[in-house]
């Protein structure tokens, strides 16, 4: 006989991602700095704008021991802090010291998706350099609740080790200051183009990073109008699974099947809820206490089918009975406003196009899919450049996996747009959603969905048309002004011999011409682009002193 | 004020891999099927290979109406049944029914990395069919002990709907049935490259597998000579963390911290114990108990540098005292005979290379690097192929994101071996590691730790030199048969004038020295190659017939 020599045993959430940190984007000294900024930064946005506070964020890495001759890897303390409403002190340890315990299990647009992300960053710190985060926080801005813990991985709960509550006159907001390994020489060009990108992506925000050697960037906001914010929503019928309504129909005291559905489901109103029914099958007075498990499976089944089989079924009814679209009210997408202020303010192009797209869904998921186009100026060098945003985070890693890469470089035929080769131009997008198809804990790609996808290739295609058009009429612009360099080398000639032939004692007034030609043939969109970029600049230059001024003293 | 309206909440894991199941690789039906056959599979194999069990597994899909009109997706049930030495009935609820439970949290070679892949499967085909799962199992061939449950999953527990004990007469193993919901159409092809890529990877095992049509593979061993089971280890020093060392301490009975060292690492002996707590300025009698975080947090930042800096400082030393490199005597790679016998039997090349590199290891965990190049054959097309294999794993989706692919499209320079553009060639690599470098829980592909691409370079490198040699020698072979077909064609006439010249009765003997000739430049290796298939192919015949009707009665 074979013996089970097999030992089981059981871990915590922290341990489990304590061991396969990787998993989480905390692989290395290098990608951890960047990790850790980033999602500190998310949670710190996210706070803002859930609250509806347009965001103040510093954020600041400085070396542990400035002194120490010790080559990278090494210690870092990252400190961020914001302006958001605050943590409720009796909540504050556990919202950082536990894994899998948050505010951002809803269905709801947020940088966040997994709600790990900030506690990842301290047990990261923790487990290189065993030093505990310091958080204070506060909710009024008149009692500010400080303390220190470390997080115990094997209970997944936290321990705090000291505790004080101040009084003073400020802002509400949290600030959380880590101590972790990491390697800033390997790391630095993402992390400067985190918050570059952050920064042309929330044009409202104020955000000021200084970098371990002392140097400070500072993003100044472009505009006031900060989005919506997003709303939380109820789960759409097609993305629904037997899981979830077992529990709905455990949970909820509806005494009706109808009412359960009207209730629970995102746009399902009386009528929706009795022609599904009848198509379903089941009777709509019904207690849903008395469903059993093979009729959840099959009321399941009937919503995932609602509006599919009739539309094959009967071609020719006028209105085909289906659960309408999710609807994307509960979205906060950039807008076009402050899309082409974001890329206006940072790259500062000759010609810009956006494109915002209808709101669509996968899965019972609404998203909304936004593209930007900026070509040549001063700052886009010759190629193709793909900038990726998913709920308002820059993605920076692993381009060639996601879906807009894909879109690109497969889904477009490049030369029906009659772009030179290596044109300076930069295509920028950005998808936003109640539920982001990230492929890993890390979010740095997308999957490729099919309406995703679709929406992608639509939207950049509408781009390309609008570069493709300016880019026609700059050529039959060239080409006047080319005429007009003619014009200009003859018409003195010709006007002299006019003046000649005619005895004149002046010759026609011909400059005037030249001038007005040019004008009918339409340069003002550039001017006008490259005014805009002058102030925008300007201004930046201003706000970075002030900001200087009043960084130094925090 | 502004108020802080966010609200916490906590989940259990089986609610976080619940809403993220795409993360685990159960992102849609077809993926699913694929998923849950292969998470199934790979168990049964860990099973039996831990406890030195030549593996049979049976695998089969069956649809759950088969007489159903509706099209895919739609209902499948998936039962993978083994010999393996089978589950306590104590211990096998948990075991299927909880996440982070389960016997793979230790450092050993597995297929399994995160502990969590069966759970999940059931998890995911409750959520879609809310039917349970039933398990058998048995740990003496005599007792059965058959149960059905579902998981909590805001709980992460299992629930037993009912169980039963028979008693019979059998083997010892357990069979695991899961109703879920599946895309076979989509599937299917993916499902049948895993069983036949597995088969290629573990030849000494039995595997039978059983699509929804009803048809039947049989991948039978090629071999009984099976890889020595792996073993646990201990952690090296230059893997371990502060909080593991903190752990050590807290836990570790020993009274001085040499003797702890001893004790708990791997391949730290008296002697490089007493050498690195010189270098790391410690006291080697001391009590483990009494040092202080900060010094935790120097001895593992010691431990990390011990080696590397004396390199650096005394070059002309002798003996550089360092760690001793991982022991891969705890790693189990399929070694030069299996992996020859695996491509032998599934590919029947023309010609075959295989390169086992030494041991190696990264961040303190060790790993064996081995490579098969096969070339030609009937099987091969046109082309270049990448068979990707993680601990006797076949990984074959995201083949771009994974390291052995970066080496061979970037990472080799392909004129040098003089192989034809469109040579038929598959590239075998097999990385095998007490902790394969995964980027998603859904282990598809592996992170680019530059000792890894090291390896997989290197020995990539050595099998197409060999594929060169090889090359080449057939190419001067054929010179000498084009040459034969000269002389075979004005040998007799030579022979002849020769025959005429001397007025002899009958020409020379000449048609000896031509086989002589062909013979003496080399064709054996093609011929034995050959012969070596032929006779694996009749014999997976014979049992495929065997095998057919003994599963005709399970």
């Amino acid at each position: 006989m074979v013996s089970a020599q097999v030992t089981f045993s059981e871990i915590s959430p922290s341990e489990f991602f304590y061991r396969n940190r990787d998993l989480a984007g905390f692989g290395n000294p290098a990608r951890a700095l960047y990790m850790a900024s980033r999602e500190l930064v998310e949670n710190s946005l996210d706070a803002c704008e859930t609250a509806g506070i347009v965001p103040e964020i510093y954020a600041k890495i400085t070396p542990l021991n400035p002194n120490a001759e010790s080559a990278d890897p090494r210690a870092y303390v990252l400190r961020v802090q914001d302006n958001a409403p605050g943590i409720e002190p009796k909540q504050a340890p556990n919202a950082f010291g536990r894994v899998f315990y948050g505010s951002k299990f809803k269905l709801r647009q947020a940088r966040g998706m997994f709600g790990m992300g900030g506690t990842m960053a301290i047990l990261y710190g923790q487990i290189t350099t065993n030093k505990p985060v310091k958080i204070t926080t506060s909710v009024d801005g008149k009692k500010f609740y400080s303390f220190t813990m470390l997080i115990e991985i094997q209970e997944n709960k936290p321990s705090i080790l000291s505790e004080e509550t101040m009084e003073g006159e400020g802002n509400t907001g949290t600030s959380v200051e880590i101590t972790l390994q990491g390697d800033h020489l390997r790391s630095s060009q993402k992390i400067a183009d985190y918050f570059r990108q952050t920064a042309l992506v929330s044009p409202y925000a104020n955000i000021t990073y200084v970098d371990p050697l002392g140097r400070l960037s500072f993003y100044s906001r472009a505009t006031e109008s900060m989005p919506p914010p997003p709303q939380e929503t109820k789960p759409h019928p097609h993305g629904i699974d037997v899981e979830a309504m077992r529990r709905l129909v455990r949970d909820s005291d509806e005494k009706t099947i109808q009412k359960l559905l009207i209730e629970n489901f995102h746009r399902v109103g009386e009528r929706t809820a009795l022609k599904f029914l009848e198509f379903a099958k089941f009777n709509p007075q019904a207690n849903p206490k008395s469903l059993t498990n093979e009729e959840i499976v099959k009321i399941v089944d009937a919503m995932h089918k609602f509006g599919d089989q009739e539309v094959k079924q009967i071609q020719d009814e006028r209105r085909v009975e289906k659960f309408l679209a999710p609807d994307a009210s509960c979205l906060s997408p950039l807008g076009e406003e402050i899309l082409r202020a974001g890329i206006q303010k940072e790259l500062q192009p000759e010609f810009l196009a956006t494109e915002i797209r209808p709101p669509s869904a996968y899965s019972g998921f609404p998203f909304i899919v936004e593209v930007g186009l900026a070509y040549g100026g001063k700052f886009l060098q010759e190629g193709r450049r793909l900038f990726r945003f998913a709920n308002r985070i820059p993605l920076l890693y692993d381009e060639a996996n996601d879906v807009a890469w894909k879109v690109l470089n497969e889904g477009i035929d490049w030369k029906n747009y009659k772009i030179p080769e290596n044109a300076p131009i930069a295509i920028i997008t950005h998808v936003c959603s109640t539920k982001v198809p990230y492929k890993t804990v890390g979010k740095e790609y997308l999957a490729d969905r099919p309406e995703l996808e679709r929406e992608l290739k639509n939207a950049t295609r509408e781009v390309l048309r609008q570069l493709k058009t300016y880019l026609s009429r700059k050529g039959s612009m060239e080409m006047v002004k080319r005429k007009l360099n003619i014009y200009g080398k003859y018409l003195p000639l010709i006007a002299r011999f006019a003046q000649e032939l005619s005895q004149a004692n002046r010759p026609p007034r011909y400059r005037g011409l030249i001038g007005e030609q040019a004008q009918a043939e339409g340069a003002e969109e550039k001017v006008e682009a490259t005014a805009e970029g002058q102030a925008v600049e300007q201004k930046q230059e201003e706000e970075k002193q002030s900001k200087l001024e009043e960084f130094a003293n925090v």
